[in-house]
């Protein structure tokens, strides 16, 4: 197992210091809001006064769920294949929004069921790693989703994939997710963890309508109900998590572990990550919410947590989306830190306190 | 005084068609929130099934209060020349968030009090309009802060500075301000077109301690019960406005008669909106409201119009930041429309509704 207790603090020393160069840009105290904030985070994870993002990228990990077979989706499984095929003819949002944006994308096979065609046709495909753990999990309802080796496994592989990434000169990475049967997957998570109930964990996940999203609460709550004496979040996420949703989680360790920035996507993967943070509290400095989910389960986890995400525009699409429409605001916050004038260099007369 | 019914309606016809297409790309069906509705407002604004957007450009008019003799704000008058520099130079916060979007800026004196040195040593300033209409406006605590020539001129300049923008291919055009003392007036106007109480509209603005709220708030009061009986929302304007909101307003129905889509910034400008759908209405369907300013006004126009703005990242900076920082979001609406897979052509399974 990797070391939990490796990741370091984030910086505090410097906060005020950093805080003294936002206040000498020419606006109002405080009037860019939550951009100050953002580059605040990446100053104090980075440990500097001149903050800035490298090699931004986006990891996207997909896997097939068990639970899947029982229904929960109004997709097929099939369609967590054909989507990673999408990704890498450059279909999806993800794809558009790095593409609109720069950032980087790179989509893993965590354990998608059945073979990939197109890796048959192209073994080396560009910006995609194979490292398949099984084909799609087995079946929470009817006992753990993996094996303890699988689990392990899993985490490994999501911390070699930000090594990798991190040598490569990248201090920025998101991760997202694709795998059909994940939203209950993440509810189950979420509510036992939280002890939310679970109507407001499920939601109606790629869009189920009434009479699915009660067949999907039946089987949450059968999947609750097996797994409630759990041995901590890990073992949590072992019992009812996916291939991709491990993977993720190990993706953050070593995130956290590198000091980088480490970009929060909506419900599934910010499930994750409250996972991860319960076992290892320090994580969350280093994690930048990038967006409110319409999944109603992501509000369950954002207030547990106690963050402010930086969009609400309702998405609710998972595969990294909102981080990659998020980041040109993030870009924003290093932008008036480093390229706005201060008071005095500009000559502007600042407040008056006592008027 | 321009014609205020040459406002066409914006189509409806092509709402279904436009549908379909956003429908059709692999996602599940609605994910993609409200930049599924920014991408549709476009496309029914030039009603056209592709939807594109050429040379953006921001137009911050500037001009001088009053009633900033009284006090209202924590900063002197003199900061609103300052500021015009500091856009001039570079330094601001919508130089900077221009230049990261690749946005075009163009900077008005609509009415800044004394002389703008900048101009002295280069007569020839790019990206900058000297459309003066007075040194600042009188003060509305004592009468109209205009004369209904001066409002009339300031209406046209407006009209001309869109007309000219137009001219050289922009059909999106987001109009900032600044002026010390303008939120104010903002206040003022908000409440008496919305019977909304002044407790709720005046803000901190540039930032107000306590005290100085106080004082904004009794100077507010009394413009309030100076200027209640007026005559239309445009004489309201007239009587409490700056000369660069009425130029904001006559910029916003020039943009609205060449069907340009038309950016909405925070509290001063959706205040100066507000008015001109008073007068208008069909106007609001070419408005994208960009952010949630922190100002607490602001919500009262929103809720007033019942808008949902794209951003909520509790700035509150004016000089149409909040349009510069939406940009890339309006921009990714657009991207995914065009760009992303079909279900049938990335050969996707949609979704089932009969599972």
């Amino acid at each position: 197992m990797i070391g939990l207790t490796d990741v370091p603090e984030v910086s505090r020393e410097l906060k005020e210091d950093i805080q003294k160069v936002i206040d000498s840009r020419t606006k109002p105290l405080g009037s860019l809001g939550q951009l100050e904030s953002l580059v605040l985070q990446i100053g104090l994870i980075q440990e500097t006064l001149a903050p800035k993002l490298m090699e931004p990228v986006i990891v996207v990990f997909a896997g097939d769920h068990g639970v899947a077979q029982d229904g929960v989706s109004p997709y097929p499984s099939e369609v967590t294949a054909q989507m990673v095929r999408n990704f890498m003819q450059g279909g999806a949002a993800i794809n558009v929004f790095c593409q609109q944006n720069d950032m980087d994308l790179l989509v893993v096979d965590a354990g998608v069921s059945g073979n990939l065609h197109f890796l048959e046709e192209n073994k080396n495909v560009l910006g995609f790693l194979d490292l398949k753990v099984g084909h799609g999990t087995l079946n929470s309802r009817n006992g753990p989703a993996m094996t303890h080796q699988q689990f392990k496994t899993c985490l490994e592989r999501g911390c070699q994939v930000v090594e990798d990434r991190h040598g490569r000169g990248s201090n920025m990475i998101g991760f997202g997710e694709m795998g059909i049967g994940n939203s209950t997957a993440a509810a189950v998570l979420t509510s036992l963890l939280t002890n939310a109930p679970l109507e407001k964990t499920v939601g109606v996940g790629s869009g189920c309508n009434e009479r699915q999203w009660n067949h999907k609460l039946s089987v949450a709550r059968e999947i609750y109900d097996r797994h409630r004496n759990f041995d901590g979040a890990f073992d949590l996420l072992r019992r009812v998590g996916g291939f991709e949703m491990v993977m993720l989680a190990g993706g953050i360790l070593e995130a956290c572990k590198k000091r980088m920035v480490v970009l929060m996507d909506g419900f599934i993967a910010s499930s994750v990550a409250l996972a991860v943070i319960q076992e290892v509290p320090q994580v969350q400095d280093y994690l930048m919410f990038c967006h409110r989910s319409a999944s109603p389960g992501h509000q369950v986890i954002l207030d547990s947590l106690d963050v402010e995400p930086i969009l609400d525009l309702r998405v609710r699409l998972g595969e990294g989306s909102g981080m990659a429409l998020a980041y040109p605001l993030i870009q924003s916050s290093l932008s008036f830190y480093h390229h706005m004038a201060s008071f005095s260099s500009a000559q502007v007369s600042s407040a008056s306190a006592s008027t």
